[in-house]
């Protein structure tokens, strides 16, 4: 599906006037894009699933749903993973599965408790194959301090699958206090990325097509609720968190901005990626902002504890590459911008589908 | 598979020392009875899914499990749905990936509350599909009293999906004073199923194999829900609960009877088999106590109890057609046996896999 792939347009997209492009309106039909966790994801959400189920939990779009329930205030979310091949440098499907729901509870500033682990299987995959995806899995769970407490199989027919898909969903508590969503980015906010982008897309990139780009990349994958909890420690007025997974840094921050009528100006020289990272990147003409990680988070907070926040950060694991990107402006609501190390400026768009389709 | 279809085994199975037969250790691959509920899918939770994320919260083996978080007593359950084709007489794969989540948790006798809804797509499926599927999916959480709260959607290539599949999770509030799970059933409990046994598979082979049994028969997938409300409202001491989907009566008889150390025995004149059913069964060799129900559930009851419980559920719509088919014995543990009709008594066993792949 390159031709959902190419670069981002030069005008960023209305997003309450979207329209899909003319050739996939004459086959109204799934593209890989729509699994993208851009433009098409989103229209997808806008026009078919919240409609559907439409409710305001839903509605709030976050990385996971805050709810209550027995005088608890938890945190939900659920993930499916379809990451091809299922073994990758730095980690597996059975680390994405695991860290993919842990840290969508997170961003909502959880402590993540319990997973369930729902698979699908194909006809005629090894036993020893889900064995190594189920030890991953649980070696994750540990890892990240949650408790796989329930779960389903399912097997489908040779040709109906691909080897294993794992579908987590996770509950957490989210502490008092605490309310981190994407509405609440205001002008001002210090934008923070938790470390160097772009390695996870490129580690998954690497095998599939049997590249090596330097001295071996390897994924980020990583738990990231001890992070976010050390972040609360300083300040629990965190207003936004997000990982940028599908989609990067971009979609991320595109979302974000259009949820809370803000704009995002990021200086290019201030995000971190990794050499390995570019150089690959330029190989493969994609852009690093555009690229999936699976341990990182962005955060937006009040300025005036950016910098206990940043420092935080950098004395936890999860965060040691932390750095400040960028900041939220009034100016271009809607709208991410990056100044350029050449001294320009350039819209950093939502993209309509994805670069690497697959990669989570 | 139709090898993994056969008869069940004329001896029970002894749980502890479960061996796989040797053909397939011979190919240690998945196969579709893997998925089926019966045998094979308790060998792979056995073997590779508890060993992998071992915990005492899973080992519980309950439909759902039943967790502390934050001062509440949740239930929390996952099941993958790849049934196909997706539309049915009765109902739709939307259908069944809400009821059965709903089901499942309230087969702890909790009030299910909240779903997340996950789809992996096929690349090329109709867009209009999707709609259907979420559509019902929408009607089906209205119905059953549940909001979706949270969602994802990843897409495959066309020939690694089946158009769409859908793993939902849900969580519910257990009542205070309600304990069910399998290990509680008690020689002298009786056995109640809350209806005529056989549809959903019956519907769903019927459309899927280009067949008419009789004149028309539609699966029984609802909400169970309010039903186990009613049934608690007569006694909180129901002890187990279970909803007989994959592998049918004889998978879920089969697993209480393990899990608490007691045997089963039935009356078969008292289980209702609708004609439908039977003609059907009888014409596609199947038999009816093995097929997939997906708005049943079968309750083990203190004796002094069965009478009041019964007549509520035949108050309850979703059990009208409730019938006590018989007991819970101290004999024979871990098998469940049937009186014939004609006063013979056989063993119904556990089956291997499942006569009907990718029912639900």
């Amino acid at each position: 599906m390159a031709e959902l792939a190419s670069a981002p347009a030069e005008t960023p997209v209305d997003p309450a006037n979207w329209t899909c492009p003319a050739p996939l309106r004459d086959q109204p039909v799934v593209v890989m894009g729509h699994g993208g966790g851009g433009a098409l994801s989103a229209e997808l959400i806008h026009d078919v699933f919240a409609p559907a189920y439409g409710n305001p939990t839903l509605a709030a779009m976050g990385d996971s749903a805050v709810l209550h329930l027995g005088g608890a205030r938890l945190a939900f979310s659920t993930d499916s993973h379809v990451v091809r091949p299922l073994f990758f440098p730095g980690g597996s499907l059975g680390d994405l599965a695991v860290n993919g729901t842990v840290n969508d509870l997170a961003m909502s500033g959880a402590r993540p408790a319990y997973l369930s682990a729902a698979f699908v299987l194909e006809e005629g995959v090894e036993l020893s194959v889900v064995d190594r995806v189920a030890r991953a899995m649980g070696a994750a769970a540990e890892a990240a301090g949650v408790t796989v407490a329930t779960g389903d199989t399912k097997v489908v027919e040779a040709g109906h699958g691909d080897g294993v898909y794992v579908t987590t969903a996770g509950v957490g508590l989210v502490p008092e206090g605490v309310d981190i969503r994407p509405q609440r980015a205001r002008p001002g906010d210090a934008v923070i990325v938790s470390g160097p982008i772009g390695l996870h897309g490129v580690a998954v990139m690497s095998v599939r097509e049997g590249l090596e780009f330097g001295t071996g990349v390897s994924s980020d994958t990583a738990p990231l609720a001890d992070l976010v909890a050390a972040m609360l420690a300083v300040t629990p007025d965190v207003h936004v968190l997000r990982d940028p997974t599908r989609g990067g840094l971009a979609a991320s921050l595109n979302e974000i901005a259009r949820a809370s009528g803000t704009g995002v100006r990021l200086r290019e020289r201030a995000i971190p990626v990794p050499d390995a990272v570019v150089s690959a990147c330029g190989f493969l003409g994609l852009d690093p902002l555009y690229v999936a990680n699976e341990g990182r988070l962005v955060a937006f907070v009040p300025p005036t504890e950016a910098e206990a926040v940043l420092a935080a950060m950098r004395a936890h694991p999860q965060g040691s590459g932390a750095a400040l990107i960028g900041e939220c402006v009034a100016e271009h609501p809607g709208m991410v911008v990056v100044a350029t190390a050449l001294g320009g400026t350039r819209v950093v768009d939502l993209p309509l589908g994805e670069q690497l389709p697959r990669i989570c």
